[in-house]
């Protein structure tokens, strides 16, 4: 398939005339016909597999296999979908194109209806076997932010307008939204105590991210061109990367955060493409004048003028009291994914540059993504300003940090004039008491 | 299996009067019959399959194990040793008696010589599947020896001697001995320099570290008690954490080493396991008067007593032109694996203390292992003083720090009175010019 062919079919899918015969996907404010995102899921009493989201409900792809183009469908079986994410971007087009035919045009309904499954009934996993989790730094305003909090005289570090900060993460820990949070215990140092303790975090958060599920990889001792970097992008979920503030200011020096990181990390289960995700490409904002400009390697003028994602990102609280009192979770913030001072291209040329390899199913994290205004801080460390300033919630409780029985809720939007909307779906957890604790 | 038996049983295959109808393999420098590494090898032609070194030999399991007990085959075939490091201690400890019968006792000589296989015919590979990759810091006098490099005033932070300080590494870039190192290509500022530039790095280095291979894991959420961390560890290897110290000094702030160190990790491929260096373990270091007692999650009075490593460490370096001219590697240090500051098994419970789950086929470094004195120092960085005393070589070159060609080798050796002397076998890699430099 020619490159403009693949942009056809991407254009076609995306039509905002296009309609399932899905009850209920017409206008669902995640998934309408024109996002068509994979996940692994298990109705009940079954197996896990691949599926698709339409709806409120699931496409089980090994179910309809005979329909689709001969050669993703080895990719579309088992319980994982690292081999779909490895795909050629040109056969991850056409399975595209072919899935959005299936499930708008009524002629394939009665063989296709089938293999429909409630999503309230079924459980949803982890998309893939996550070889590789890393965690970037590029939400310039969190990173001020928090750099403001933790060095008053130095928030912005010399390398951060060079180098895309990046850090291994632990992948094991990982777990799809829903699965609730044990709320750590660890070894943490208040600035005025004389030793150490040991015992439950008192100052649990959270951080809005994207995570970007890596498709193609490289070989050791090769490199991703920045030029090519997009087509070894899958696709993109929510990333909440729990953090248990007072253990990370006591640990992280000199190597970097480590047990306040690795107890959870949750996302989002469904994996938004690349393809989906097209039409809301948008132009990487300006840098500031007098900002350097990048070295060659991570340098590209067709991403800069659309390497951004067009995405709204949303957190909100809902409290154990607020969930007896059957109150509706409380926006805690929001803002664009804009906010990225480095684009997801650069990050994955950045990752191969010195000859790293990536594989598929790797997850990066973007780090923490805040707005410059307190209404669309990432983080309740920056909102509560390191806990001195408590957020007031509408039933009259306060936060400094998440607490026992809080549920921590992100969102993701696409908008665009024109287009269908598109979301990510739930990327949720609550958090238990400590054990022992 | 009781306890008591368990130790009985280790002990007998420990008895240095014990010898093996293989030849070779008495007084084998790495590997005697005390030893019995397990490892993932090829033969000629073969597909890849588990492996017992002796002597220069390789036994291979699937091809004995109708002479193997029935609860350990299962975990022997295939081609990674996840489900044999996951195997409870008291099995480990049978199947452990029984390869040392089957190697000693010339009764089974004309059943088992036929799975025997050269080993120098013979390709070895990464002996489990390593889902994740954690790196410590626990070499004290190598964090000190850095430090001061990096900060002269304060060169052991002061969580140094509290927290066993660890990060998280790349899994994907781990290799086996003997696959070559391709110098990476990076960003890097000199101190002086008024922009960051991107080639090859000029201050490449190793590490010396030991390898720590995790058995039997911990769920999400729960933690693994000091008192039970040693029952966790199936294993040990030497590693090598090659280091681009020019990237390091320009990306490592604030969140750690990243591209500097995941370029490649070698790894030697012959598992050394906890039962065979059982004869071995010592008291750990008495901690210097003034030194803060671990709080109690890490302080156990058994590992203290038994829980450090009598292991003789050694780095040499074979140069291009040592190789053209026939000389042998040249020794750059040599010193004890005791110059850790935490145990293995300090190092196990505080990663799982927070909840963070660790799996079957995990894989630990310690850090740079380095002795107080320059001839015990386990990296050029600290051997070179960061490049400013160059190492003379009995050829007349010198270095500062690898250069194309180079060659490093490391190797460790276990000795004690009375019992057969045992081995680590090759961890080897030499380097390659960058890829267009």
């Amino acid at each position: 398939m020619t490159d403009a062919a693949d942009r056809q079919a991407i254009d076609e899918t995306h039509d905002a005339r296009r309609t399932s015969w899905v009850p209920g996907a017409d206008g669902h404010p995640d998934f309408p016909v024109q996002n068509l995102p994979y996940g692994i899921f298990s109705p009940q009493d079954g197996a896990a597999r691949a599926g698709v989201a339409i709806g409120d409900q699931i496409l089980d792809l090994a179910a309809v296999a005979a329909m689709l183009p001969p050669d993703v469908v080895p990719a579309c079986g088992g319980n994982r979908l690292n081999a779909l994410f490895a795909l050629p971007r040109a056969l991850r087009v056409t399975l595209r194109r072919r899935l959005s035919d299936l499930l708008s045009d009524e002629q394939y309904r009665a063989a296709v209806e089938p293999a429909l499954h409630p999503a309230d009934d079924c459980e949803l996993h982890l998309p893939a076997m996550i070889g590789d989790y890393t965690d970037f730094y590029v939400g310039i305003h969190h990173a001020t932010n928090v750099g403001t909090l933790f060095r008053p005289d130095n928030p912005l570090l010399p390398n951060y307008k060079h180098v895309p900060i990046g850090y291994h993460g632990r992948a094991s820990s990982i777990r799809p939204s829903g699965v609730p949070v044990v709320r750590p215990v660890g070894q943490h140092k208040a600035p005025d105590a004389a030793e150490p303790a040991f015992g439950p975090s008192q100052r649990l958060d959270y951080e809005l991210e994207l995570g970007v599920w890596i498709g193609a990889g490289n070989a050791l001792g090769t490199t991703i061109p920045i030029a090519s970097a997009a087509d070894h992008i899958a696709g993109f979920c929510l990333l909440n990367d729990w953090s248990a503030r007072d253990f990370q200011a006591w640990e992280y020096q000199p190597l970097g955060p480590f047990l306040a990181k690795n107890f959870q990390t949750t996302i989002s289960p469904w994996v938004v493409t690349a393809e989906a995700l097209a039409p809301f490409r948008c132009a990487q904002p300006a840098r500031p004048a007098g900002d350097p400009r990048p070295l060659p390697y991570l340098w590209d003028e067709v991403d800069q003028a659309g390497g951004a994602l067009a995405l709204e990102l949303e957190v909100s609280l809902l409290t154990g009291a607020m969930r007896a009192a059957g109150l509706a979770p409380h926006r805690l913030s929001r803002g664009p994914a804009s906010n990225m001072y480095w684009t997801v291209a650069q990050m994955v040329a950045h990752h191969a540059s010195g000859g790293c390899n990536l594989n598929p199913g790797d997850l990066l994290g973007t780090g923490t993504i805040s707005a410059p205004d307190r209404e669309g801080f990432g983080s309740l460390l920056e909102i509560t300003r390191g806990g001195s300033d408590p957020v007031a919630l509408p039933n009259g409780e306060t936060r400094r940090f998440v607490e026992d029985g809080d549920e921590i809720l992100l969102s993701a939007r696409a908008r665009k004039d024109g287009y269908a909307q598109i979301g990510f779906g739930s990327c949720r957890a609550v958090v238990l008491p400590a054990v022992g604790g």
